[in-house]
């Protein structure tokens, strides 16, 4: 059976989870919170979660991951046949994880841990964010979902980096981040009550107290 | 014929000519800077370099073109058939654009074009290389190429990421960062020495004064 390494905080170890679960692949969730042990290192080679345990071994990151599941376990397809619509599902995924979720994830610190992030670091991710959300807002389709009419991984990454990327916004900047993409809003509240999200999200509150204990334990 | 927008300077835009030379595939160079007008836009909805310009349209982002060039072009193959190699690729792909790439990357401005980059910055993308290039050495096999025996599209993120992290590293840390790992500098010149990369490398240097002429006169 396939194995997920990780924690239910991490919003990347969410997007593996819910393709899982949306594919009805059956799978094992296997505690691991990574780091620079050589335990950790064993697993994954930079000490991140997720990592996908398979017959031959492990397997890094999640566009890999979530690629991999796609070619081993194609139905239902979170992603087009097609070469050129596969491409603009793929670049929305890239676009979504380097020009938003990177610039926020470079201030959780601060948003979400009590620490304080460097002003120099905030600046250039506010100034990131901002160009992440409007190419979105080019790209993005919303019509419903991120790439158009089917639910795809492109709408694995807006859920759960779109949604941290609007807290930070929000509690570091005092932006609304999608106050201008109507579209989108709607579109993360659909996906938000999927049933699979909503264990998923079910799952992580479930989680977060042992999580907040560990990063005040580490301060 | 496909079309390849941007210009001989960007080390993506050198990745994907380099695999359109690799494979054989006849191609047209656009001279493309990108940028945040609204025509560059039309073309990049993040105004990055590069683009692949194919019959249904634009494609972005580097591993996303790479994707669709072995899908719709396979031989010579740059990417293992089976599931579990190919994932091990695209991760060794993944782990240098994230982890070595990006936080380099953060530096550029300084090390190449005579601007400062804030102490903060400088300090974070130094530690974050370190783990990245100490990630690298882990996971690449480096017998002789980053994913095994064949050429792969993890060597030419190889060759266009890690040559410009290590002049980073001189440059701004005084770090030798493939000290501790000599198959990867040994590599590192292997690569540099195919005829399709020795054609880059020419192009580049010739298109380097005009590309340093635009960056002075935004200065």
């Amino acid at each position: 059976m396939l194995k997920l390494y990780g924690f239910s905080v991490s919003n990347y170890y969410n997007m593996v989870k819910l393709a899982l679960l949306e594919k009805g692949v059956p799978f094992e969730e296997v505690p691991f919170y990574a780091g620079q042990t050589a335990e950790a290192l064993a697993v994954s080679p930079r000490g991140k979660v997720p990592v996908l345990k398979v017959e031959q071994g492990f397997i890094n990151e999640t566009s890999v991951i979530l690629e991999y599941i796609e070619q081993t376990q194609p139905r239902p397809a979170l992603m087009p046949d097609n070469a050129f619509q596969r491409a603009q599902v793929l670049a929305l995924c890239r676009e979504i994880e380097l020009y938003i979720e990177l610039p926020a994830r470079s201030c959780y610190a601060e948003a979400f841990f009590g620490m304080s992030v460097p002003e120099a670091i905030k600046d250039k991710a506010k100034a990131e964010l901002l160009l992440g959300i409007a190419s979105l807002g080019r790209h993005g389709k919303f019509a419903p979902y991120v790439a158009g009419e089917s639910f795809t991984i492109a709408d694995l990454y807006f859920l759960y980096s779109v949604d941290l990327a609007c807290a930070v916004g929000g509690k570091l900047f005092g932006l609304d981040l999608l106050a201008e993409l109507p579209k989108a809003k709607a579109l993360l509240k659909t996906l938000q009550e999927m049933p699979s999200a909503q264990r998923v999200a079910a799952d992580k509150d479930a989680a977060m107290p042992t999580f907040m204990a560990m990063i005040a334990a580490k301060k």
